[in-house]
């Protein structure tokens, strides 16, 4: 399962509106195929380790990272698809909440005499395939909300001074995760101010991920969609109602790169599901720019809580990942 | 020496003014004494090593961390006895920079046919003995200043509501911190506002640090001096001249925990030679209270630099430790 976790890895950013799945098929302990959800969704994981294994499914374990499923959309059923090739045994770690499958495959697959093993891995395929469930759960992508700072907590100096905080490997990471999220989001005055390109650079030929332009205000000419930059869209109004848009869309993994405000807002609307911060070694002072606009909070009690995921060294900056606390 | 390291690091906070060394003894692949220097100082670590190894210590080699001493202070010179002891060998960690020593240990030894290794492990030894070498070269005790903040690098609500941010296994950590150091220190503001007890709690019988109050204006009460409370000094003027004063009492290592106005001076002036942060997992808003003062910035060139150096978990927090960059 853990190899099939990390082929499902490869589909982030690249699959929606449909979940990154990955499939592993092994029979008398050899793996005879791996698949993953293809770039748009389709092929799925299944069909593709299926195709790769041909005649060496028949009686073979699948290890799917999501429960396969059983309704006929654009492709037909995975389960159908299994059940087809002779699989002897499948093993998934989610069940998968979309209401047309929920249940169904595994029914379909024990129907057909497959035995089927279920919730293995489950917190880690949980953690992977956030934006698929926040989307059917919610109706609402996922968001990341990344903030680069100074070991204070500050965005630049107080006369604005900004460019470099940190250094080149933490800025070729945040590439690595543009390119794992499906859009990128900033607010109306960092794209006025910085005209970012939102898109991701050095990592070779990529599906570029959507740009998101949160503002009630004209946009400063930014570059047409192309091979190097996605769609350009812009959204106003209350937080709630774009991130609804968004899943509407089926968008399944949002990353918002600031400014404070905008940062701000989806805060205090409890939108943000996990919070990636780079620290660098600098002290910029009280007078520095502070990385989030205020949240108006007078008890600790009432602050948006996270709980630390991972940290680690990358360059000379500090990566910590958090994931808002489900009790908060 | 990594051992002799460890020993080492049971005397920081405990041996000031002089350095905290380890001393290991081994003889044929066994090791037969083991010392580090004593509360207040004395005796130093060789001579608790020599006394435990007894007639085992003729033809050992000793891992010293420093550079044994070759002048008669309070007490005779450790060099002397591990040549009186038959030492065959000895490897040491650093040259000792205080100029009664420096080299001098090293030469009597091998003037008196032993064998002798220098600069082993010598990084590690700096790190640990960064407090007795900055007093020695500069004057002035290492200083370390802790902040404990929110992931935005707040130190309280907009309302002022400030305990807790981070978690009781942090708070523990500050009490080993402290204890590891000569001497804890506060600004005039945070002393008359939370009435710090700025002593080692729970952590068994100890020696405590000073306290260190930095105002210009008179104290409220804090407790007296005893066995729970370190000696209480008020300093006031610039951070140069007080810290330059605390290197002449014979402090090595310097804990600031705050406020902010102290740590900006501090800062402002060069004199924060490692900074310790806890990162809480919880947002408090660009209208929280910041953690450091004004620096008055304007080129990011100019800002205080520091180099990672380690982080880890402890409890629900991220520990983050830096140290200055030596460049700038």
């Amino acid at each position: 399962m853990d190899h099939a976790l990390t082929l499902s890895r490869r589909g982030l950013g690249n699959t929606w509106p449909n979940p990154a799945v990955g499939c592993v098929l092994v029979r008398e302990g050899r793996v005879v195929g791996r698949g993953w959800t293809q770039p748009g969704g389709r092929p799925h994981a299944e069909v593709r380790a299926l195709m790769q294994a041909g005649d060496a499914a028949r009686g073979a374990t699948a290890y799917v990272t999501l429960e396969p499923c059983s309704h006929h959309g654009k492709t037909p059923p995975c389960a159908e698809a299994l059940i087809g090739a002779g699989v002897a045994r499948v093993v998934t770690a989610l069940t998968d909440p979309d209401p047309r499958v929920s249940g169904r495959g595994h029914a379909m697959l024990r129907a057909a005499g497959i035995e089927v093993t279920e919730n293995i891995r489950a917190e880690a395929a949980r953690d992977l395939q956030r934006g698929f469930l926040t989307r059917v759960t919610q109706g609402r992508p996922m968001l990341t909300l990344k903030l680069a700072t100074s070991f204070d907590g500050r965005i630049a100096t107080a006369s604005g001074e900004s460019q470099w905080i940190t250094g080149p490997a933490a800025r070729r990471h945040v590439h690595l995760l543009r390119l794992t999220h499906d859009a990128v989001m900033v607010g109306g005055g960092t794209a006025r101010a910085d005209r970012p390109a939102l898109n991701v650079r050095g990592l070779g030929m990529v599906r570029q991920p959507v740009r998101i332009v949160v503002s009630g205000q004209a946009l400063p000419d930014l570059p047409e969609e192309g091979t190097d930059h996605g769609p350009l869209w812009q959204f106003s109004g209350s937080p709630e109602s774009f991130m609804a848009d968004l899943g509407a869309r089926g968008l399944t993994r949002v990353f918002c790169e600031g400014g404070g405000e905008l940062a701000a807002s989806l805060l205090r609307a409890g939108l943000v599901d996990q919070l990636i911060g780079y620290s660098a070694g600098i002290v910029l002072g009280g007078d520095g720019r502070a990385a989030t606009g205020p949240l108006g909070l007078v008890h600790l009690a009432d602050a948006p809580r996270f709980q630390l995921v991972e940290s680690r060294r990358i360059g000379a900056d500090l990566m910590h990942r958090w994931l808002r606390d489900q009790a908060s």
